[in-house]
């Protein structure tokens, strides 16, 4: 590793190294939004495909299919699949939790409305179906579509977790490995299918796309509570007063005395929050070390990325994908 | 044909025809239906899978494949598929449109709410992709997954389309191709596909399909309007009271005279609407003959469906889907 590599971050490594590779995916992207029939369309998408995506799923399929020495552009196709899955799954998010913002911007369903949102990210998610069908391939289209369905299972799960103080350990793991893990797993699965290399290969992408995904989710639900230290910073605290329990909390209320579980059913479970309990708790997570377990738990799955890419050949790419596992978790404090 | 099958109606004929592939359709449904991990989604869905729903859409896949002599197992889980699309659109339009009843039950919204509904919807789409998968078909997966683009492009056009007076009727036929004639195109075609028959009988499937649905949807359409004589009935005027632009208006508006359009700009395009005016929507319609015309066009679509059927080889089900496209039409009065 040269200097240069050692201070360049590797999402930045990876996106100089498929530069080309995005270029057409975002030519496809915009080719595919477009509607003959109803202009609303890239209307109401653009801002969310277009604007600040940090396109790290679309990444994953072409990162994987080039280390594979793939020819061909069905990775690309495949890339734009997996951008208009993950932005279908945000509008319907919009829908779901009344967002007001994203990504720095008027989410669509307050541009437009309920409406829009939920039926252009069908539209997308057809757009996606069609893409997908184009590259001939039934095993992708199997990893797909298993994928889509674990994706949908978990939005449900968690709609019914949420605010239910018995929500277990195995069931956040379940509804995280929906809300983010499945997807980064296809995406990365796909691009060796495609590439026609060995199963224990495909395994092994397979295994770095979800342990990377659960990795993630967990640092942003830990960053959500200020990150292992706990700092509240401004953004702190959303979870809470959305009354989600995520992997901080429910170790705490695993542990929670008499007291500190009247305060939890009180806050999450009733929704009676008052001034101050965001701090208390805060203090409570901190009391239980939940704060650093939490971050364990997301420096465990890096590394299982990490060991997971050591089991593919030799590659400049396959440095960068080991290095973006331990970046991950790195931004935590 | 016999005397009995001349005062049965056309659907149960089919039902009767088809029972033993019904009843494994309806099995699939109920065993893909269910979810490991959130057992909300049965809970969701039943009332709209299991009640009352007349499965027309699976019973063109089954009778499409049976009248091509298919022997296997795919038409059933394509059935299964189709059925699977309907419902989730039914549980989309249920967020959009704020309906209260659906086929005389709660909507899936007000017995739980808009995410579920939503979040639901996405998990009955991603098990018909699974299901459709399994039957390893390119051919299938390209023309449902065309379908599906068409499906929410409609759906998009419609909304945008809503209270615009200037929508054309070439727009409403594009809505209407999207909001039914598509799925039921779709639906009959996959059945020949799967059953290998020429490419002449393929397509006369879909045309037949294509055209048995956009008849339905004008039926339907004219029925909110009391059908072609324009009784007043107690479900009569939904359409006016949303706004909602369909045939019998459309052309009722291109030939309004000021004070015709200055009425329907106040009435569908302000949404200023007052005692009265839907008595004076049904006396503008009646003036102009645009009812008659409607049922004409109904009629017309259901003789190129009748006309597609003849088109296939000698079997005892094209002769009860020739008779069910004229019947469609016979229910307006």
């Amino acid at each position: 590793m040269s200097l240069d590599e050692a201070k360049t971050k590797p999402h930045d490594r990876l996106r100089a190294y498929l530069e080309a590779d995005l270029e057409a995916v975002n030519g496809l992207i915009r080719a595919r939004m477009a509607s003959e029939h109803a202009p609303r369309i890239p209307e109401v998408t653009a801002h969310l495909v277009e604007a600040g995506g940090k396109r790290i799923r679309p990444m994953m399929t072409l990162a994987a299919a080039r280390m594979c020495g793939y020819k061909g552009d069905a990775h690309q196709k495949l890339a734009a699949t997996v951008e208009f899955i993950h932005t279908a799954t945000l509008l319907h998010d919009d829908v779901v939790d009344e967002s007001g913002q994203r990504r720095g911007r008027p989410t669509a369903n307050l541009l437009w409305d309920n409406k829009s949102s939920v039926l252009v990210g069908d539209y997308l998610f057809a757009r996606a179906f069609q893409l997908m069908v184009e590259t001939g391939s039934l095993n992708v289209l199997d990893i797909l579509s298993n994928a889509a369905a674990t994706i949908a299972e978990g939005e449900v799960l968690q709609l019914t977790a949420a605010q239910n103080l018995a929500t277990t350990e195995a069931t956040y793991m379940q509804v995280i490995r929906g809300k983010t893990a499945a997807l980064f797993e296809a995406a990365t699965e796909v691009g060796g299918v495609i590439s026609a290399v060995p199963d224990a290969q495909i395994e092994a992408l397979a295994a770095y796309g979800d342990a990377l995904g659960m990795s993630f989710q967990i640092v942003d639900d830990l960053l959500d509570w200020g990150g292992a230290s706990g700092d509240m910073g401004k953004n702190v605290g959303d979870d809470f007063r959305e009354r989600k329990l995520t992997l901080p909390v429910i170790r705490a209320v695993a542990r929670a005395d008499e007291a500190e579980h009247a305060f939890w059913t009180r806050t999450i479970e009733r929704g009676r929050q008052e001034e101050g309990d965001l701090d208390q708790a805060m203090e409570l997570l901190r009391r239980h070390g939940t704060l650093e377990e939490t971050r364990d738990e997301a420096l465990r799955y890096a590394g299982l990325a990490r060991r997971a890419m050591a089991r593919m050949p030799d590659h400049p790419l396959r440095d960068i994908l080991a290095d973006l596992a331990d970046y991950v978790v790195a931004r935590v404090n």
